[in-house]
């Protein structure tokens, strides 16, 4: 097989996993982008006289906040989830079938979003919010985990300290959120705020994008 | 012509058909994903005080299991789709005029998810809900049974074995779906769950999966 | 210059255009994708009683049958464009914005279908939808003729006469709505039957699509 | 890693940034989409009798207005997008959240297309839009600053020509509607005319797209 390898343009025949990961990607672009563009669309103008509408706007705030928080959260999926198929070279059935799992909690996100907008001083639909959120995290996770067993599905050289960093990097966001659910029982406001740590971890550059960065350049898996 | 074939990176001149799949599979992509996101979007946050938030939350219940119904077989046809076109590597208007066809189909399915969940315990509406699954099923099958006839449109060395396992793997949705219409005079309930007995069918991996892989591989259709 | 070209892959320098239309395509495809989705889900699921149910589907009808007339006409603008930028392989400022031109026409065409299903008896909406899609079926030939000029987006030895019968393909669509707005004068009734001389005459396969298909496989444009 | 770098067909390895951008601009390509479709869902079918059509069409002349200014900016900022991206060829987090960042401000244009199409003579909704959109452009400038400092995610060789005729092309545009807003104090009228100034601009063909298209060609950065 690796000397073969060598003839067939560096993707090898393996055991398990059919190449051309295109269309998972689309599908699951197209679904970002269309929630990402809904969230906003909630946003209703408001139906009141000219000169109530700058109260009327200023009365909107928790709401513009809330939908900026669910475009951050999900902009930070987007960006794991894009970060992990790199590396991801080839699916299977189950793998089709974790992604949509994926994808329908990603679609999702309107309800929760909502509902918190709706209900701001709530703690269900903060609990809500966030379980969604977590579980999305979960899933995401699984899929690398999935993807990286026995190398299936990714590089077989890929660097073992790539997988773990991964690993760590992608779950310390639900942690947070089921941390945010267990903080909701004290302080729903301390809760809310919990959202914005989860986007400073995510924003700010860390090792991880050095470890990435060198190992997609590296392996050249998409190198043509 | 089958001489230089072999100089030809593997996409030969055929009879009839012309290459270059992806915008398809482009427009295709786009309508799943927004048909799976749209039909949470019908998912409407309850005008209620928030202390009846958690009853109308359980109230909503049929509604959550009726959307994610909606998604799993949504979701068991754009993994059909995906595998297909992994093999369909060329088009022509008639190919063409069948995927619109089934994608308007597709596209259609929030109305009928709308009826089953607006009116549980009907059976006209889980007739249309059936049917309509049903007709996009059928008309995924034609699209196969169309690009395979004389190989046209697949690579002329696909296995037979793989055509055929293809048509029984896709029909085998519709048929379900078919004969929960039928089920569905005796009991609506029992039509309701033969939903769940397609997403196992679908979901559980099985000896196509092998077959599907080994033949992505050995052909390398779109091998650059 | 022509004596590089054999060197450079088969995609020669030319006085005018850059090469690579991939996200105009993935623009225009979104954009199809939304739209044709959306005209579905303009079907509102009725509030009415169980009883009512089948009575409420059969008032819906002619609704039904609006937004398929739709969907149909959309999808030949879809493959119309599929096809010509089969052999527009690259753009200038000039392309972009005409082809945003058409996508604004495409993206209204919910609002005209709103309107002829609204009122079903009215020459007025028969005369909107009609002119925009006139309009949408003009621009997509003048992108073809500014495409086609001195050949400066398109293969140099492209067909003389697969241009001209692009133009006459295109044009007879809007034509016929044109004629289409001058029957609604006699009878709106005849008019809305021209919607379906459309459809007969883009699904039928003609003698263009081997012309098409020769094209593209003797010229290869997009061959790697 | 240097001297290989002649064999590696044109993409060398560089201190930052990961190659494949493709779902960056499929992500953008979707979001655009669903904005510019979306924009005119807004325009809801007028429920009066078919006799007061006419008129009631006519009272709607500023909303259509309205959208079709909408369209227009955001066809200037996705070809802005497309244009630039054609040189950004690597990304690394921070480009993402760039682009996140701006494509959150794309997202939320039709909430304040809402508002000056609801609120025609408003000076409030005015500043909101063309704030909005003051802040796309410059964070799409950012962006193009970001992607060129140091060249590290564009062509090492790209012409510094290039990257000052990018950077006042697209920086003109949120200054126009930075003086819009203080036209606004003034009349909102005139304001709203300067619009159309934006579009005027950015349509007609200038030098940049000469520049552009010779520095495209010249480095052929996606050559294949």
């Amino acid at each position: 097989m690796g000397f073969l390898d060598i003839f067939s343009s560096g993707r090898a025949t393996r055991p398990r996993g059919i190449p051309h990961n295109e269309r998972i990607n689309a599908l699951s672009d197209g679904v970002f982008a269309i929630v990402i563009t809904l969230l906003v669309l909630e946003l209703k103008v408001p139906e009141v006289e000219p000169s109530e509408l700058t109260h009327e706007l200023r009365e909107m705030l928790p709401k513009f906040i809330g939908h900026i928080a669910s475009f951050l959260v999900l902009g930070i999926y987007w960006i794991g989830h894009h970060n992990m198929f790199m590396h991801i070279q080839r699916h299977d059935r189950v793998l089709l079938w974790l992604n949509v799992l994926f994808l329908m909690l990603v679609a999702s996100m309107p309800f929760p979003t909502g509902l918190i907008v709706e209900f701001t001083e709530g703690q269900l639909p903060l609990i809500i919010f966030f379980g969604t959120l977590a579980a999305a995290g979960v899933v995401l996770d699984i899929i690398w985990w999935y993807a990286t067993r026995n190398r299936h599905l990714v590089d077989e050289n890929i660097d073992q300290a790539l997988v773990s960093f991964v690993h760590r990097r992608v779950l310390i966001v639900p942690l947070i959120y089921i941390i945010g659910i267990g903080v909701s029982f004290a302080s729903v406001l301390a809760a809310q705020l919990m959202v914005i740590i989860v986007a400073l971890v995510s924003i700010v550059p860390n090792p991880l994008d050095r470890f990435h960065s060198e190992q997609v350049q590296s392996t050249g898996q998409e190198g043509e």
